[in-house]
Parts: C-alpha cells; sequence; structure tokens
C-alpha cells in the first residue's frame, strides 16, 4: 500500500473528506456536513440528543469486527438512545481517532457501515458532521439526534405500579456472540454467525421506541447494559419494583440454547445478563394494547427491597462495565 | 490515593453521576442529564451542531494541561463553532475516556473546567449529557448545540467581492504558548504566561458570532488552524481571494514580540500561522459598520491563483494536521 493510501498520508481533512462523501445525508439537514456547525431541522421546538462511545480494547476488538461492523454498531447504540425517548433519528454527528497508519479504505468501509446502519435502522437520518483524528486506539464517538415530532419523551421514571413490563427486540444474543468470539471455538463460531452478527451489527427495534409512546408507554430506555441492570434504573428511577416473569423469557433463552451448550453457557445468563442487543424495555398501563412489537415479561410493582424480582427472587445488577473489566 | 478513589475503583457510572452533578444545567434543557437522551429546546424549530475531539499526546499533554484546563478548551474550542454560524449556543454533550486508574478528583476537575467555560463564555448553556468510559488515552469528544434565534447561519461560502474581511478575538497568542511549552525555557514560560493560558483555556468571542449577524456579515468560520489555512477555507467556498494587510496584523504581532524574542521565534509565524485562539473570521459588506468586537484585516477580491493573499504575496496554507505532524 502507499504512503498515500493512509489518514497520515493524505491528512486529516482529506480523510475526512473522502469519508463523508460515502455516507447518506440526512433529510432534516438545512445545512449539512461542510461548515462549522451543520443546522438541522427540529420542527416542534425541540430536539433529543445522547452519546455514546466506543473504545477498541473495551468495546470492541479489530480482529473481531470490521470497520464496517463498528460503523454499523456505533449508529446502532446510539440510534437505540433516540428511540427510547420515543424520538424518530434525524442527525448523527461522529467524531473518530484512528491511528495515523491506518488505511483510507479502513474509513471508508467505516463510513460504509454508518450509512447502512441510517438507512436500515432509521431511514431518513444521516451524519451531519464529523471530526476526525489521530490517536493510538481506535475510538469513535458518537451523538445522535432525534424530534418528538410534537409527544413528550418517555423517561425511565414514569413507571407505574400496576404496569406491564415488556420488551422489544431481542435478549441475550449478542452477549451469546461475545461468548462465542471469546470462547475462540471456531466450529461454534460459524455454527452460530447469526449470534456473533448480533454481537457484530446489533439491530435495535428503532421503530418500536415510536409505536410504544403511541401506545402509552409511561417509562423506557434501551437494553445496553443488560436486562436486569437497566431494569434496575427505571425501577430506582420511578420507584417501583420491576418483577420480570422467568416463563416468559423462556423464548429468549431457548434460541440461545444450542450456542450455549457447544460452549458450555448459561443462555439464562445472557439474557438477564447481557447488553448490546439495544432492544428496548418499557411499561405500559395495564389493559393498554401493546405495539406489537413488544412481548410482555413483567409486571410492575410497589418498591420493595429489590428493585427487580426474577419471579420472587432478586436480581444482582449484574451487566457490563467496561471499566471494572478493565480493572479486575 | 484509596483504591476507591480511581474510576475503576468506582466504576463509570458513579464516576459519571459525580462528574455531571458539578456541572450546570443548560438553561434550555427540557430534559437534562440521566435519561437515554436530553431534550433540548430548540424555539425557532432549528439547531445547529457541531463536533470536535482533543486527544492526549495530539492536541495536549497532561503535563502541560490541567483536567480544569482541558474541561475548559474541550467547551470553548466547540462553542466557537456554533458561534460561527452566528448562533448562541445552548447545550452540550461530553463524551470522556480516560485510563481506569483515573483518580476521580481528575475527572472532578475536569467538571470544573467545562462549568466555569459555559459560565464564562456562554451563559445559559450547559453540559446535557456525557459517558465516560476507559481508554490508555485521555480523549475529550465534545458536540455543541446552538440556536439561530430566527436568524440564517452564516456560513463560510457567502463572501462577496468588495467586502471587508475582519477578526473578533485574538491571533497567535495560543501559538505563542504553545512555543513556549514547546521551548521548556521555565523563565520565559512565567513571564509570558498570559499567552501560555490562551492555549490552555482560550477565549473565543463567542457573542461576537451573533454580534456578527447582525451586522449582516457574509461568511464567517472559526479560526482553529490558523489565519491562513482558515481564510483559505472561506475562500474556496466562497471562490473568492481574501487579501489580508500586513499593516493590519502589526497590532497582533506587536504583542507577541516580546515572548517571540525570548525563545527566539518570529511572532509573524504565529500571528498568521497559529490555530487555537478560536477567533472569528467574517467578511462584512463594504461600508457596513463593523461591530465593536471586529477588527477590519482585509478586503474580498475575485478569486486569483492564490486563495488568500499577505499583501501581494500569496500566503501558503500552513496550519496544524495533527496526524500529520504524528506521522512526520
Amino acid at each position: 500500500m502507499s504512503y498515500l493510501e493512509t489518514v497520515a498520508g493524505i491528512g486529516e481533512n482529506e480523510a475526512l473528506k473522502r469519508t463523508i462523501a460515502r455516507l447518506n445525508s440526512s433529510e432534516h439537514a438545512l445545512v449539512g456536513p461542510g461548515d462549522d456547525s451543520a443546522v438541522i431541522s427540529a420542527p416542534d421546538g425541540r430536539f433529543v440528543v445522547t452519546t455514546d462511545t466506543l473504545i477498541e480494547g473495551h468495546d470492541f476488538r479489530l480482529d473481531w469486527s470490521s470497520a464496517y461492523d463498528l460503523g454499523w454498531k456505533a449508529v446502532a447504540s446510539n440510534l437505540a438512545d433516540v428511540a427510547a425517548m420515543g424520538a424518530v433519528p434525524t442527525a448523527l454527528v461522529v467524531a473518530l481517532t484512528v491511528p495515523g497508519n491506518t488505511q483510507v479504505s479502513w474509513l471508508e468501509n467505516f463510513a460504509d457501515g454508518l450509512k447502512a446502519a441510517c438507512l436500515a435502522l432509521a431511514p431518513g437520518c444521516g451524519v451531519v458532521g464529523g471530526d476526525l483524528a489521530s490517536s493510538d486506539q481506535v475510538m469513535i464517538s458518537v451523538a445522535a439526534h432525534g424530534s418528538l415530532e410534537g409527544r413528550e419523551p418517555v423517561l425511565r421514571s414514569g413507571a407505574q405500579v400496576g404496569d406491564v413490563l415488556a420488551v422489544a427486540g431481542t435478549l441475550g444474543r449478542a452477549a451469546a456472540g461475545l461468548a462465542l468470539l471469546q470462547s475462540g471455538n471456531r466450529d461454534a463460531i460459524s455454527a452460530y454467525d447469526d449470534l456473533v452478527n448480533v454481537q457484530r451489527r446489533p439491530k435495535p427495534p428503532i421503530r418500536a421506541g415510536v409505536e410504544a409512546v403511541l401506545a402509552g408507554a409511561t417509562s423506557m430506555l434501551d437494553l445496553s447494559d443488560g436486562l436486569a441492570r437497566d431494569a434496575a434504573r427505571i425501577a430506582k428511577a420511578s420507584q417501583v419494583t420491576l418483577q420480570i416473569d422467568p416463563m416468559q423469557l423462556q423464548g429468549f433463552e431457548a434460541v440461545l440454547e444450542e450456542a450455549a451448550r457447544a460452549i458450555e453457557a448459561n443462555p439464562a445468563d445472557w439474557v438477564i445478563g447481557g447488553g448490546e442487543d439495544h432492544s428496548l424495555l418499557a411499561t405500559f398501563p395495564s389493559g393498554s394494547a401493546l405495539p406489537r412489537s413488544f412481548k410482555p415479561i413483567g409486571v410492575v410493582l410497589p418498591a420493595g427491597p429489590a428493585p427487580v424480582l426474577l419471579g420472587v427472587q432478586p436480581v444482582p445488577e449484574r451487566g457490563w462495565d467496561s471499566s471494572r473489566a478493565a480493572a479486575s
């Protein structure tokens, strides 16, 4: 490869230009990339904003995820945070740091992943600005924006005693995919590549966020750290206890059983403790018709000693904390 | 220090909570930090957004800048990009990565720097969301948002032949500060600490952005990469040549001469090539009354062979590209 094909070779500005040129534009951008700031439409006079970062060695490994995968995942994880407010994603800004010897083709594949995720998960949403800088580690920081379209945001704090607890999307698949990759068992990785691919390119149910708010959801969040830990966040914010029905998790576990057997793991751990599927957890008033994207998994009880119960058992707040993981 | 006082010790979520607790709130936040996303007011149905990243070893050194300095600088550099559109800054999201052994007190000082910069440079603006993760290098990525308050954004592409070229803020001081730090000359660093402090905590003229648009500015940008390079951006986007009058730069050079002599540097290089003061460069229709914050430094000519002239000499597009710097 020639020197000219690396980021250091062509310079950050040129590399950024070539990357941005591959992206789809946001339908909501009044001024797109290329000036000091972008200008985005916010028709109801408000916008939602969130930020999430992926770090090489902590959130991903370059030998397990392609540049395309990482672009996709950075978009998906941020869009899920927008959807969890009941909002429609409109615009992203992406800060990327890479070593200077990174091939420009890597950046192009990353851009293709950003674009593909926008088109697949939130059509109309696009990247409206970016920053490219040199570092020792690959780091991807995205800020995502959305429109509430005149509706009120769905917060974590609105769950009411008697509500139904429900989930849209998969549970435990990304964790299963990670465990497969960590096992190093090539046969299992190949046999269950559908799970590995959820880890690499999660497909959060973005539209389900709006469906939830239209159905009267009282609280909602994005399951990024696992059902146990994220359910506890709703419970604490709403000052209630969430009781999950273990019977309702059996379907989620069943699809993971074969893969779990192949690497001697417990599928229930993945379902209750695994994050990164970026599914949506929400509560709905008792008796309301749930959107078809949501499956009931429990009920909201008055606050007890444990924020989350699995049946009658308190659920430890398991989940993933990359900082603790790094320190351990 | 006890284990509990590091980020890894208390965990990222707890460390993030303690950091966010020190911040001022945004007057424009309808929903602040703590949920999946924040909700920000955008009264005229639009918002501006920009992102900029600072990387340890490339954009700063931890022995030259305190956590407070870095918080300040991350805010200042992003607010300048909002101001350069003619917008009023409203809200920031901040993604920070630090090694797990970073002291929580470092994070607290960082938060204090974020807050102080918001209060000093753009009262009413605040941090509405954040992300904290572990990495080998300190990395700070900010996305900043602003309101155009019903006015049209000022782009880089609007400069007209005959316009006056003008600058709000200082030129070359941050570059002088960096050169002083790089010189290792302790006496000079101490004698010219006002310049070193501009490098550490730049004070871009944020309000001058709105003043410019009210005065009819036809183009504007934030001088982050230096006058030569950033002026060329306006010239290319507007398809004109910018002619800078060297006489008008003498005042900017004069205040740097003593420091330059102390470390055998050329103050003119700092003024024309040095970035990071984050001053605003704008063009105004000929004969218009410039805002008091702006000083005229040149005129807009029809596009010639060079995008920028200093007197009659073409100006090489010098400036800082951290990727090239890293590769050289």
